[in-house]
């Protein structure tokens, strides 16, 4: 018997783990301190004392964004028809060196309302001003996991050396643990921002740093062709220089890696370096179709990220799981390359592997109750007894728009549309106040 | 000044018109007819002896979707990880043989409400039993360019020979004119499914009937690599077969047009054949990617469509807007091959002028009233008051969850959301039903 927990029934339940069933009649038993406690059938589950919830839809595991900067969504939709490094450069950088540490309080309290709204409960952010982003998600209810930006690009040393951005992690990590917050809702990694954006040394001496805390290093490589050919002229690939600098190792998330070759691949390989998939905002500036199929084949790990709201407006890991399979059938030239069912996973228990996390992303017992309640009564599902037809319609037809309740470690965060813990309107005129600012 | 007309007014009406101006606090008039009377800023508009109705949102005009069979809404879903011709000949056609004419009076009305819901008017059908498409339109209040289906192929024999289709086709618009119904709901064209699918005969003198009366020929041309192995080999090409068989030269409109050549292009250019890009489902069937960006320098016209609900699921146009920005910067190498501008007219006028349609898809006198009004009360819009970053939101981070209310010639048929025309649980309970008995 669960004692003290709360009941979640459910007419289908997606665990999304191994196997990948979708269960009929389920239910989710959460214990007290947040955890999941029982997944199966309801006919066969134990006898529980406490309240029993009974949802008319469908219950999933939280969404994992693995590649984010939610803090710029202040400036969503600036120099959207830029290639990156335009963007970047001329748009991007010079609006956030205006940013002060409330923009970044406000543009994460308002983007983490929006990702729980679409059911994400976890998402990666490389960002600056830790506290400001800490702060937000811990009032929104979300999880994360921070990797403050280490960078030494024209403009950002008003932030600081590399060294002092690197050493004020390893600082923060030393005094407060990896992980912290209720129900271990923080947790703390390095943002190097890439390679040609630091000195070789700064990736060397931070993915020690990481590696020595077991923290995540989260970099992005590859992005595009024109980043780095610098680097690509000294080391023949940036993966390749990550590997001559002993940057590789530990626990790293290589974000994007859309221009990376089989010798790339198969150095991830060995390495166990992850990939967090962004094709949304890849097409969006123009840099490529991640080669996912290869990496797939090659075993390397591959979470679903949005990248930051500025090129992946929506923050909407569906529209991301949609686009990674049509992107995959198109580059593999095969229309069964990437199924419904292979990117829900990619969005849930692939995205918490990506980042070591088997706390998360799939609904069985010992993981957090991060919870997703999804709205089964809509035209999207024109047979939902037919479960392949219920994954298809989910992924095709249905996404973002149908959620409805979202939980973070059993506490309800999301109720019927609408953030429990955030005054939404508030959060939204602080935003557009910034935005406003911001273009002046 | 407007007599018996209605007054809309907005803070933003984007007409879609020359310019593409984001027109602030604009007013549209409609007369009683039904047709738009007045577009202009408000401090200029005429008097007006007539209601007056203060929109809050976005104005902008009705949607085209050039390339649809949303009879099918039923099969959404089904076989949803197959190429095209195992696709359409193992799973679709086997299932779309047991449609009654009642199922697709079903598949049409549900589908008309989610094509309005979403902000789309006018769709472009091919698919049989044209009285049950006929009906289900002028029941739900959106408008169609239905083109009848016209094939010869495995099992469609049990409605009859080509010729009988084709001139089935003839003989009703030779009764009803080229277009009737309420506000001119409906235009007739005609449907040859596609070269392979039909011998060159066919082709040839359905074209001429085409001609004839001035209609359109709407025809599926070089989707995937493998359909048209055969008529490739004789011709070269299916728009070199469609040329050489006397085909073009009237009103055509080439579905998808994903494998086509320069010479291909070329050929589009020289005879005005207009394309129907449908991108999303071209990728989810590993079709490809079509050559928009060559499309568009060499003139060739180019609406959106979201091809069948079967592998278009959500037949949601602004999802098919953002696709096709996404591939073009991708198959261009170019972030700005498509701007959010280019893909709001492409959804739109563009669409419009595709099928020759000169009285929908702009707002201007003259066209019919067919509005949609968008909610600009949402976090999407960051600085609203900013033109580009308005229609950079409005596309890359809103879209048709967005979509409040819909009127076609001035008509009310979607509120808040809702379908005014239609008993939305009913239409829904009606596709349920024809698709539980259609899977087993």
């Amino acid at each position: 018997m669960t004692t003290g927990g709360e009941r979640f029934t459910a007419p289908v339940v997606l665990t999304c783990g191994a196997g990948f069933p979708v269960l009929r009649d389920g239910v989710v038993d959460v214990g007290p301190d947040g955890r999941i406690a029982h997944v199966g059938p309801r006919a066969d589950a134990p006898e529980l004392d406490g309240p029993v919830h009974a949802l008319p839809g469908l219950l999933m595991p939280g969404m994992v964004n693995t590649h984010c900067h939610t803090p710029m969504l202040s400036l969503r939709g600036m120099g959207g028809d830029l290639p990156l490094m335009s963007w970047l450069q001329e748009v991007m950088w010079p609006a956030e060196a205006r940013f002060t540490e409330e923009d970044v309080r406000i543009g994460m309290t308002a983007g983490a309302v929006e990702l729980l709204r679409t059911g994400c409960t976890t998402s990666v952010e490389m960002y600056f001003v830790a506290d400001a982003v800490i702060e937000a998600v811990l009032t929104a209810g979300s999880r994360v996991l921070l990797t403050p930006g280490i960078i030494a690009a024209p403009g950002w040393d008003r932030l600081g050396t590399w060294e002092e951005m690197r050493d004020g992690v390893s600082a923060r990590i030393d005094a407060g643990g990896l992980r912290s917050g209720p129900h271990e809702r923080v947790e703390l990694g390095y943002g190097p921002h890439s390679a040609y954006t630091l000195p070789p040394e700064a990736l060397t001496t931070t993915a020690e740093a990481a590696r020595e805390r077991g923290a995540l290093l989260h970099v992005h490589v590859a992005e595009s062709r024109q980043e780095d050919l610098a680097q690509r002229e000294e080391f023949g690939s940036v993966p390749a220089q990550l590997e001559a600098v002993g940057a590789l190792g530990g626990r790293v998330l290589a974000a994007h890696s859309v221009q990376v070759s089989a010798e790339d691949i198969g150095l991830y390989r060995r390495h166990g370096v992850a990939v967090a998939h962004c094709p949304g905002s890849n097409a969006k500036l123009a840099a490529g179709l991640a080669p996912v199929g290869d990496l797939r084949r090659a075993g390397v790990r591959i979470g679903l990220g949005t990248d930051g709201p500025a090129s992946g407006d929506d923050l909407d890991l569906w529209h991301q799981a949609r686009l990674a399979a049509l992107f995959a059938r198109v580059r593999e030239d095969d229309a069964a390359a990437l199924t419904a069912a292979d990117v829900l996973l990619m969005a849930t228990r692939d995205g918490a592997e990506a980042i070591d996390r088997a706390d998360i992303g799939v609904l069985e017992p010992g993981r957090w109750a991060d919870l997703v309640h999804v709205d089964l009564d809509d035209q999207a599902f024109v047979d939902p007894d037919d479960d392949a037809q219920l994954l298809s319609n989910l992924v095709w037809a249905g996404g973002s728009r149908l959620v409805r309740d979202v939980w973070v470690a059993g506490e309800r965060v999301i109720d019927d549309g609408e953030p429990v813990k955030v005054d939404a309107e508030r959060a939204r005129a602080d935003l557009r106040a910034v935005a406003a600012r911001l273009h002046t």
